[in-house]
């Protein structure tokens, strides 16, 4: 294993450190409990909005903490779950005494401990509503999971609750735009390669030199099949048809497309993925009238992508333009 | 070699189509001769810029197009400088009657193709200025190379070059400020693993399992020394030294520190090589009063990272600060 690290113990530790002293004008490091929160504090009377989950997912949670999305990310471990613990102390820090929202991707650790957590704010006299993301179609349980993962697709449910809360709605309505958010979002994944969890030194799992894994997940859960590799576009085939049968997607639907690289696969292939992704959708009459690519909620260095299709309406599109500001999602219009 | 490509011919047509897909409310692709240019042509009365070079290194040049900062970007194949034809093309398509700053990373075909594109412009009657980066102090000469490479420290001339265009400064001012953003940048780089040609189908250059190569161009050029793997830290020192000491650097010196992601190295580490060397900077009176953490001139799926650091003056932050609305690199502010 070659990492640009010090020790596996103190990866995380030392990266979100370097994080918050990159990022000062936006955010703020709490070491312990360990959460990054928005530099300016809780917003009087804004809902605030807390996500979290094992770390290695990067930019995902921290990148989006910031004016317009999240208020607070708590990073557990690589791949693991954080404990309540920082997740009450980063949902009492960002309370502005209009209730907190946690958005937690659908893996059975963070559900559980978000729920724990819940039940303690709770008892701070903080409300908190919980939306779980499960937008990955590929299986339906998974290592981890109970029903589907939250993936890709976590970076639109973040930026429109984001929007939400920042324009006034209370927690009820944000937790409503979040929940749509989710309802109405579709990802799958391909892996060509796994990643190397630091403090197991050895890659997560091994596919031969001609093998890729469809369906993946963003630990490297397995995923529907492996098959052998084929040309990209065969392989976007293989990912845009369960998506679109899914929801499913029809023509005339307008849509955010969103090809994510799993932190392995280098931009150029990414737009290749999105050109392929984007004339299958033109030619099933499905207007992309949204777009991002780049590397949003990888797996450490994973090579891989995944593509996201989430349906906009008048609503989402807006709270999507809507500004935001963190380290790794800003908008310039 | 796996990869997310139809073909190793069409891998940079492919994906510039695909960018332009995700992008066209940012960019209009010219398929042949290929460039990338903004979306709403050339400004009358506004110094247009252009940057290029080989493909490979996303998302420099085509990525940062747009309001802000360049006009144009023309991409050659991978790791190769494009022709003369497309950088003249690209040229006259931008030009607003207030001339073209050509920005070009110091690799001797880059030069010579940009120069013979130059001459070609000024024919038709486009008054062209050429600003070469070379901000790498690893090594003297290279291959591919007289004198210093021109790597990361690019987006920072690129970015304030366009600020200087945006703000209304003419041609020989847009030079001077892309002239002096240079003359106080300095790179250098590390590589863990190498990355793979699509056309070659093998790693440029073989690493050890436990051996880093200190002083790495973005191509896999050769650096200064080959070492065995360090922690994180040590290896930043190795970086940040030259760094300093190139300038030299001193106490009470505003920088910008850049942390450039080579392709393959996740965010988390990247954020555990900006904490050290912020820690470095600050050990010596150095103040980080701007900073950067990302992938932006890449290596294809090269596993290491760059370390640049840039002496701001009052000019200098402001032209940083000042709007950009470019596919990977928005301001919030």
């Amino acid at each position: 294993m070659k990492k640009l690290i010090n020790d596996p113990k103190t990866v995380v530790d030392e990266s979100v450190e370097g994080f918050g002293l990159a990022h000062a004008d936006l955010v703020r490091v709490s070491p312990d409990p360990l959460f990054v929160a928005r530099a300016g504090g809780a917003t009087t009377g804004r809902v605030g909005i807390v996500s979290g989950g094992g770390s290695g997912h990067e930019p995902l949670h921290a990148g989006f903490v910031g004016h317009g999305m999240l208020s607070a990310a708590v990073p557990g471990p690589v791949f693991t779950s954080p404990t309540p613990d920082p997740i009450v102390a980063a949902t009492l820090a960002v309370d502005g005494g209009a209730g907190v929202l946690h958005i937690v991707k659908n893996y059975t650790g963070d559900v559980l401990n978000f729920e724990t957590a819940a039940d303690l704010a709770d008892a701070e006299g903080v409300r908190v509503v919980s939306v779980i993301v499960d937008d990955d179609v590929a299986v339906k349980d998974s290592l981890f999971t109970a029903g589907r993962r939250g993936v890709a697709g976590t970076v639109f449910v973040e930026k429109v609750a984001g929007a939400a809360a920042e324009r006034g709605d209370d927690l009820d309505a944000v937790a409503a735009v979040a929940t749509k958010a989710n309802s109405v979002t579709r990802t799958m994944g391909v892996a060509l390669q796994a990643g190397i969890v630091p403090h197991a030194g050895e890659p997560s799992f091994v596919l031969a030199d001609d093998e890729i894994e469809i369906g993946i997940g963003i630990h490297g859960e397995p995923g529907r099949e492996r098959v052998t590799l084929e040309p990209a576009d065969r392989i976007v085939d293989r990912l845009i048809g369960p998506i679109l049968d899914d929801l499913p997607f029809s023509s005339g639907d307008q849509v955010l497309l969103f090809v994510n690289g799993m932190g392995g696969t280098p931009l150029v292939e990414q737009y290749i993925v999105y050109r392929r992704a984007a004339q299958v959708l033109a030619e099933k009459g499905i207007e992309v009238s949204r777009s991002l690519v780049g590397n949003y909620v990888t797996s450490l260095e994973m090579q891989g992508v995944s593509i996201t299709v989430a349906k906009l309406d008048a609503e989402l599109t807006e709270l999507w333009d809507a500004p935001v500001e963190t380290a790794s999602l800003r908008w310039g219009r």
